[in-house]
Formats: structure tokens, sequence, C-alpha cells
């Protein structure tokens, strides 16, 4: 039996309590969640008041956009409010983490559909569990052209993106997957055969002016 | 520069705020505050409830006791409480934690007494910065005869020691150290030169009875 608290402090109920909401977050274990606690007890009660007003700020103030599913302290977005964009690109992503990674590229000025999961058969999540009347609403939009599947290349990535592929066909719009491949600095050597066979399988004929 | 979050959350402020206040737990850097933040607000929004009431909770209730620091959610703890202990011994500790390792051992009945602290020359923090009065005042206590320094064993915790060693002799008392040694289940070969030197330096002689 792994003890949360030390025996020392067992009838010390805020301090198990706390303990026990540390070890509720992901990768943190008895030992760092006891770490974690004594720690702000003893040297920085403020950095504990903060987290603790902030995390109950966060919870009540943070929505999820109406249009798309994204972080928000509004009925919708930043991102979907914003006009300047190009309405005829959606891209699909599994979470607000991975929305934030496409932004990050300054790259894509298109809108964006989080789906808040994934598929997960192993699981028992199932692509239909995906709120897809939510997003098949999004793409009867009429200005959607072309549905890029941005989830991740992980089993439940690829399963998700392939029920997606499916049912967004059916609608008769585009849909494109980001490209798999070695990454930038990347060496060959080092690299997985799986990606290297990728790599090689979708492989870009060179125009004149490509480097 | 690192950001601590992404571009696409900037005008967010409760997310960055949140992220904010993870980052200033020990060992959490901007890639996990981001990574816990995001995980609390799209999976598991109880957790974040949870962590934070009881942070605020912990920081309102939890004090320290009156008579040897250590945590407590009256003026005085439940082992200074304890009045089938031995009130000859004092036991004095850097931390509540370490408290709860010598506890742990369920070995030793006499009282403690943590330091919340220890003298640290390197960063500026000297042995004078130790609250000695408050000590002092304990070890005036009559009934106190001896008093076990089991400051760790780091130079911080050794310069402690020192200084305590120096301030407790002069009130006439005893004063002891916690061995060091071979850990237990410890192999030589595995175990650094030093501490090796120093089992041999205090090795015990051995009496017919004591295998």
């Amino acid at each position: 039996m792994t003890r949360s608290v030390p025996d020392a402090f067992e009838g010390l109920d805020p301090l198990v309590d706390l303990v026990q909401a540390f070890k509720r977050l992901p990768g943190v274990g008895p030992k760092s969640a006891q770490r974690l606690a004594f720690h702000l007890l003893q040297n920085d009660r403020q950095a504990a008041t903060a987290l603790g007003q902030s995390l109950l700020k966060a919870v009540a103030e943070i929505q999820h956009c109406a249009r798309c599913n994204n972080f928000c302290h509004s009925q919708v977005c930043s991102i979907c409010s914003d006009t300047r964009r190009n309405p005829g690109l959606l891209c699909v992503v599994e979470t607000p983490a991975d929305l934030a990674a496409i932004e990050n590229t300054q790259t894509y000025r298109g809108y964006y559909y989080v789906l808040m999961g994934r598929a997960s058969p192993l699981d028992g999540v199932h692509p239909e569990s995906l709120d897809w009347p939510k997003l098949s609403e999004r793409l009867g939009d009429e200005s959607v052209s072309e549905v890029i599947l941005a989830t991740n290349f992980t089993n439940e990535g690829e399963a998700t993106a392939v029920f997606l592929t499916d049912r967004i066909r059916r609608l008769g719009l585009k849909v494109s997957r980001l490209a798999r491949g070695v990454p930038l600095g990347g060496e060959l050597e080092y690299t997985d055969p799986s990606t290297v066979a990728r790599a090689l399988l979708d492989r870009r004929q060179l125009g004149n002016n490509d480097f």
C-alpha cells in the first residue's frame, strides 16, 4: 500500500487533501505530490495561494468556443471572430494545445475545429462518440471547401482521421492530412524505419525552383 | 525568450495566469506548466477545482506548531501534545518532511524541533539567520538532556549541524548526530568512496550478541 502522506501527518486533513489533489495531476506520483505540498507550505505560501486562485478562476471563466471548441472567455474565440482568415479552410485538431502548435507556425490562416478528444477503440472510445453532429454542422458552412485533418500521428489520431475522412468525403468536401516524413534537422540514421518508409512513399518530385 | 503560453491564447488571461502559477512549482518548467493547465481544463476540471480549493484551505488552515514548528492545525502539534514521549530527547530536523522520515521509522519516541530551514553560506543564508532564540528557549526546558542533530548530510545540513553543536554544547547539553555509513542493502562496490571512508572511520566493535 502506498501511503499518500507520512503517518506523522495522518490527522492533518488539509495536508492530506492537498497531497491527494496533487496526485490527480498527470505525471505526479505520491512522492512528488508530497514534495509539492510540503514545498509550498514550507517555502512559498504565496505561490500556493496564486495557484489555488488561478485554478478556480480558470475553471470558472474559461469556456469553449461555441463555433470551434477552442478555449475562450466569450461565446466565440478570437480566431473564429477574426474575419481576415480564409473561410475555405478548416483545420481539425484534437486539442487546444494542437491548435496552438499550428498557430505557432504562423503559416496557417484558415479556421479550426477542435475535437476535444480522439477516437480510441482500445479504450472503448469509438469514433461515434466524437461530436460528429456539431462538426458536420460546422462543415455545413458553405464557404468551407477543404478540411485539413491535423489529428496526431498516433494510433488514436489515425483512427480518428480515417473515420472523419470517410464522413467528410460523403459531404463532398476535399479532405487533406498533414504530411508525414523526416522532421526538419532529422538524420536518416536516427529516424525510425516507418517514418523513413513513409517519407520514401510520399517523396515529392522536385521542380526547377524548389530549392 | 520562452513564451509561457502559445500566441494563440495570449489574450486569455485566466489561462495565462494559470500557466504562470504552475511554473512557480519546483521542477515545473514552461512546457509542463502548459501541459498541466491544458490537461486540467480539457479533461479534468473537477481535479482543477479540488486542487484549487485544497491549496487555499491548506494555506489558510495549516499553521506551524508553536513549540516545534511542525505542521499542525492547532496551537501545538499532535507530537508535542503526546505526553507518552521521552522528554529527555529532542531531535532537530530541517523540515516537516524530515520529521516524517524519522517518524516513519517508528523507532524514535522523543520530541522534535523543526528548523524550517538550514544554514547555506553559499546562498548568503548564515547560521545566525536560523531562529536560534526560539530553539534555545525550547532547549531551556529542563527535561531535555540530549539533542539529536538530524539535519541532512549535505553541505548545508552539515554547516547547520556544526553551528548548532557549538551553541548547544555551550548550554551544557549532550549533542549527537545521526550515524553515517553504508545504507542497508548497500553494496560497497557501488557506494561512493566518501561514504565507505566514513563507514570505516566510524566502524563499530562487535559484542557477542550483536547479530
